[in-house]
């Protein structure tokens, strides 16, 4: 690195692009000066207001992460946007339309767009989400949307990252609410109904009320219903507006700080675990070990439990 | 525990339906016994063909799991299913929906089905379902049935386990080819068109078909689509003998044994994870110690990666 650290978080600080996105590769990479860099700024972090927003592919995620993010920086609001697609093992897609989505906002110094599209950063993808959400927090960005597809583990664990959980579903798409998933009900603090032009929207809107209606609100939240065109930029006024409600009710109620604690136990979990399995199979013959012990015991001639105590014997940690 | 391991073992081998049970129950709650168990039944394992079972909601599944493990019964084989929904916070649904698939094999000695519904097992969800194929292997199940819904990080891990995977399409669904996530695409060996009487089957299969000629057959593999509808019990035979041509294909060009070792890299790594972590976190005083760095932390008090070093360094594990 030709920049000290100190310099590079003192560019992070003052918003530089060029620094920032360095900084994004080098937590990709999960790269020692990455952790560094985040332990000098983290100090200043816990300033943005992170929405994370979630739903199928073809809700129009994307558009409407968008047109929020210009609602923001209309009212002055320094933007990070998260584009996070863990089922793409393809980067292509994800690099045209960040292009595609950097265009509109090219000369705009306080907003900033970055996809990340693979699998298999090292650590974990929740990881690297939670670590650039931290950077761009740093970067003075007031509001950081964090847009992921769907409801598995590795989704989940993103939205938790949120302070607020953005669920969007269209009419039509043959997902009805029975198929819906149980993970999607859970999660979601605001449900955007978006394509609410389009046929189907009222009874959508009917089907997802019958549902709330039965669940129990969370620390006194209904989780309201906002319909939006996020393709005409209809509704988004609206929505930032209940985001905002969202925002106050939590903050008064003290979900927020819990839900920090909540947070940073999981984080310092993920960190402790990946700290421990470098130690055991760090080093230049620590994959060759791993792959020697699954051949034995993929062999069966020896069990998967005696073969981890002796790698964690030979390792030097003491167990 | 009442009963003895090495005679516990003893029952599991003997296929004992209670002992089986029982054991599945110290495996969801992580308990010393069920590794011990693991341990003395590891050497008879490596002999059950494992299929993975994966679509979304809606698709028919669980009808089609019950189907083929009909099929595999009447030619003689032992079966074992597990149905795995990582989404679903209620284990309500899925015993309920036991209690109605055990019904019609309530009598049979050889068949053994077990829902596991709820996240948040010890260990996680993939690890457990790991352990539950290892010990429906050592009891003698021959064909051990995977059913798990969707396509998320949880599900990817568990289909993992299998030797084969199906992925079920059914026409008209709303998810498109294009939209079809592409994790799905990687993962399938066999394509399910299943209520193949529906309008749109064709067109789903030659979408899906146009789709499959631009992927790269992976060792000489090429996905095949095979049409069912497993309500009527249509394509049924059809189908297990193409994941028979699958079995022989697979084991005749070496993929097998790669791809046992693979899985064996990671369950190992899954081990040795649990186990530090354990070491570190263990005790009464580990849940509340982690909670009071997580405040400290989420306070900004205290970065966290100080933290964690902080935290290695007290537990006596050598970092």
């Amino acid at each position: 690195m030709s920049v000290p650290v100190e310099k590079w978080a003192e560019q992070v600080r003052a918003g530089d692009v060029r620094a920032i996105s360095r900084a994004i590769t080098a937590i990709e990479n999960h790269q020692a000066e990455a952790e560094e860099l985040l332990r000098r700024l983290f100090a200043e972090t816990g300033r943005a207001y992170l929405t994370g927003v979630t739903g199928t592919p073809g809700t129009g995620k994307s558009t409407l992460v968008d047109r929020l993010a210009a609602y923001y920086r209309k009212r002055q609001k320094a933007v990070g946007v998260i584009a996070v697609d863990p089922t793409s093992p393809y980067t292509g897609g994800a690099i045209l339309g960040d292009r595609i989505r950097m265009q509109s906002h090219a000369s705009d110094q306080g907003m900033f767009i970055r996809s990340m599209a693979t699998r298999g950063f090292m650590g974990g993808l929740a990881r690297a989400t939670a670590e650039v959400a931290l950077l761009l927090d740093a970067a003075g960005k007031h509001e950081v949307l964090i847009e992921t597809v769907g409801v598995g583990q590795d989704e989940t664990d993103i939205v938790r990252l949120a302070d607020c959980v953005l669920v969007v579903l269209v009419p039509g798409m043959g997902d009805d609410i029975q198929n819906m998933k149980a993970g999607l009900m859970e999660i979601a603090d605001i449900f955007v109904l978006n394509k609410a032009d389009r046929e189907g929207a009222g009874r959508l809107e009917q089907q997802l009320k019958a549902m709330l209606s039965l669940v129990m609100p969370r620390d006194g939240w209904h989780p309201p219903v906002v319909r939006t065109v996020a393709s005409e930029s209809q509704g988004i006024e609206s929505l930032a507006e209940t985001i905002g409600e969202f925002r106050k009710h939590f903050e008064a109620s003290g979900q927020r700080e819990r839900k920090h604690v909540e947070h940073w136990k999981r984080r310092l979990l993920e960190l402790i675990e990946s700290r421990l399995v470098e130690r055991v199979l760090g080093g230049a013959d620590g994959e060759a070990r791993l792959a020697e012990m699954a051949k034995e015991v993929a062999e069966r001639r020896k069990d998967p439990f005696t073969a981890v105590n002796e790698m964690l014997a030979k390792s030097g940690v003491v167990v």
